[in-house]
């Protein structure tokens, strides 16, 4: 349980979490040579900081062919960050040790505590709290399995995060208070994504999601951040942090967990933090900004989207009365309601059933899938056989795998259609390198994005971790999610589209 | 366009396409030993045959290294299925020549008919079914890309079909009209899934989705369907169809193209066949006891878990008077609405945020998940730590990736409670064999099957191969789709249940 006395403070930004994001130096207490011991594999996580590294273990002068240090207090310096591997009971007179000793930051991995049905572990959360905030020092956790920050080397978590190629523009700002999705989410890097942070916090006795994407919004090492959490003591901090985000040019991919009233339960015993009721957190987020993704597998190609999408979000985040809408992805849009203003998508595949597919897709999301100008259909004709389409959608038939320059001709017709804020590819093999230099121009000349929908059940593989590492093409493994996202893109203010407001 | 005159023949059963796929010889005409070449590629599909197998080609008396035979006319037999990989000027004088020379069917790949604008198309296509019919001799096609029959070594097609390791009792038929979805779903084969046939037919201007549907009921090399397509010229002949498949205990799972108004159109303009308003298909798909599916991502895992779960769907194609229900995976279900009767759905995780995300999917689709008997409840409470959760959900906590035999316990009560149907367990890691084999053995042992949801952005891998492969686990990657799929086969009637008609 948080302590009430949380509630009203300001949200932490990247000053007031320097010390636990930007360590200079990290001290490991429970480091062990054990590989498969918690402190052991935490240890292995951390040897590659390139700070200074201290080894705590009061039992042993050398933790395997490192240093080790009897205490924190024994540390030649006040650590900046600490991590605690090591048993609940120990961690309590740890916690005092390091307050004491000037630490900036301390992650609990230990359970035992707020979600322990006992009063017992409640009591014993807020007296970490109570060591921790007169002195200063920033408390991660209980019961959560670490930080990443890939661009500053530090790995100070016992979970394997997937390490990723950073490419600026494209980095996405994973923030998950489950440590168990923040390691599943993180696996996204190993296909492509560039993930430059995992920030859990589990209990949020102290730090919570807020504060991290605080954090994030002042932190040029991340272009875009996915968020996913239970419960928050204090909604309005996460306002707040989506304010400084969507100020700093970020956005925000959002995946709530508990809006149905089993979750909400669920989550009540799980954290012991309100989970509050659906209408309110989509109000929140539509106030912030956010875009809500409802299903969990699209949380992290919706942000990678995002990042690359060109221009600003521009809609949202007008002011305190925005209605509650639907969260990306809810399907909840009456088929065939899309609105007719405002830009539509444009379908370019090679086939009639997956373009098919896409409409239908577009339909349940309240995606406009206009026709095009008749300018536009006369450059389709010119370059589809007899036997495709040069419609909405523009089926460019199967020439458009042996010759990429038809298919590219018909993305940059449908491009140039001012009907047409968004292009969607249909896509499930290899591409061949011109195919994806040439999207990637288009994109850029005409300033909309390029969504490939990967349709094969070959799941991954390099065709679709070329379109995942380019910097201007979007990939989505669902053409629901990707209708989904660009429904939120696409809508021109967050009061007035009716895009996402057909509940 | 189809010829009317079939509207009202029967639907064509495994004796009517016996020569078609399961033939004893197949000739190509088109043969080329080129390997780029329309000829080439199919000849290389069609190279490991075990029948007789003829390369036709009226240039050369050799295609690369094997005998060429210079007509269809010219062999030394009546080929029982002659494949065509020729230009569309070409066809329709070698169909007469099949249908005289006595050929029990054609393959027509050649586009350039019914799916053009203009009226020639259609008629050259009428003409192609006038030629055969009287002849007695089917056509598949045209604009097709062909079939397989993997158990009887026939992979007639110029697309690359994955090949598949065939378990008996999860063999899938993959039925699909369009040509580009059977390609694509067959890559599922690539991670485990057992797919026996990829039967394709394009315009359909005689063999079509029902009559494919039919001979796979009849076929025991395949123990569950799976279907997609856009329109059928007669709806009742599917319907047909799916009572042959509901006699021989096979399930189908259907994902219908062009259900929204603007894929109604689409579909019109693609293979000119009525696409039917979606309420007369969902109620024929019940009528039929078919499990609709809304997400073709979502079409293979759900077929999959159709072989798999144990005991029949005797709820559904009771009679006539069904109402129509939303489609599986539609999300249209009142969040919270799940109905009290009936058995519900465990959820057993190893972490407390994967157990409320399965919740919240869930209640989206109005699976109930009800708290366990007080029995399992305490069995739960002796194998769960303190800080995980002895609920439904139950948080074994990540324990259980330690030590498998805590999760098998609590797998084992939980199925082992009366007010449970079905057991859901969000994961996304490697699993011990033996977890495995225990959850197999608990699927068996108490008649209900077990789901297991990947939960990781590295979507694929062995670990979740492992699953796929498995006899009695089903792997999805996405918990609404599961949820989708366990609510459909919950369901305990087509009329009663109020589990897929919150519309």
């Amino acid at each position: 349980m948080q302590d009430p006395s949380l509630e009203g403070r300001r949200v932490y930004g990247r000053a007031e979490l320097r010390r636990l994001l930007e360590p200079q130096s990290v001290a490991l207490v429970g480091a062990s040579a054990n590989p498969a011991s918690l402190g052991g594999r935490t240890l292995a996580n951390l040897a590659a900081f390139p700070g200074r590294l201290y080894a705590v273990n009061p039992k042993s002068a050398m933790v395997g062919e490192r240093q080790a240090w009897p205490s924190v207090s024994a540390l030649p310096e006040a650590p900046d960050c600490v991590v605690l591997a090591i048993p609940q009971e120990s961690v309590e007179a740890v916690v005092a040790e390091c307050a004491q000793r000037g630490a900036g930051a301390v992650i609990v991995l230990a359970s035992g505590y707020a979600e322990l049905e006992q009063a017992e572990g409640a009591e014993a959360q807020a007296r970490l709290l109570a060591l921790a905030r007169p002195a200063g020092m920033r408390i991660v956790g209980p019961n959560c399995v670490g930080v990443a920050n890939r661009a500053h080397g530090l790995h100070a978590a016992f979970a394997e995060f997937s390490p990723s190629v950073l490419e600026p523009g494209r980095r996405i700002g994973l923030v998950a208070q489950s440590g168990a999705l923040g390691l599943s989410l993180s696996h996204g890097a190993e296909r492509g994504m560039a993930i430059s942070h995992v920030l859990t916090c589990g209990n949020s006795c102290d730090v919570d999601v807020a504060d991290y994407v605080a954090a994030l919004a002042e932190d040029p090492g991340c272009d875009v951040i996915a968020l996913t959490f239970e419960g928050l003591a204090d909604p309005q901090r996460l306002l707040d942090a989506a304010r400084r985000a969507r100020a700093a040019g970020k956005r925000i991919a959002v995946c709530k967990l508990g809006l149905s009233e089993a979750g909400r339960a669920a989550a009540r015993f799980h954290t012991h933090t309100a989970a509050g009721d659906p209408a309110m957190w989509q109000r929140l987020f539509r106030e912030g900004g956010m875009v809500q993704v409802e299903r969990i597998e699209a949380l992290m190609e919706t942000a990678a989207f995002l990042a690359k999408a060109p221009a600003a979000l521009a809609h949202a985040a007008s002011g305190s009365a925005a209605r509650p809408s639907a969260p990306v992805g809810s399907g909840s849009a009456s088929v065939d309601a899309a609105s007719a203003s405002g830009p539509g998508v444009a379908i370019v595949s090679g086939s009639g059933g997956t373009g098919i597919l896409a409409l239908d897709a577009a339909a349940r999301h309240g995606v406009p899938t206009p026709q095009p100008q008749s300018a536009t259909t006369d450059r389709l004709r010119a370059t589809v056989p007899a036997f495709g389409s040069p419609r909405n959608p523009c089926d460019a038939t199967a020439q458009a795998t042996r010759n990429p320059e038809s298919l590219l001709e018909c993305a940059d017709a449908m491009l140039a259609d001012p009907g047409y804020g968004a292009l969607v590819i249909p896509w499930g093999r290899s591409q061949p390198p011109r195919l994806l230099a040439g999207l990637g121009t288009l994109s850029q000349r005409h300033g909309k994005p390029i969504c490939v929908v990967w349709m094969s059940q070959r799941l991954e593989g390099p065709a679709g971790e070329e379109v995942q590492r380019h910097p201007q093409l979007a990939l989505f493994h669902s053409l629901d999610a990707c209708m989904a996202a660009l429904a939120a893109w696409l809508a021109p203010d967050a009061e007035g589209s009716g895009l996402l407001d057909h509940a």
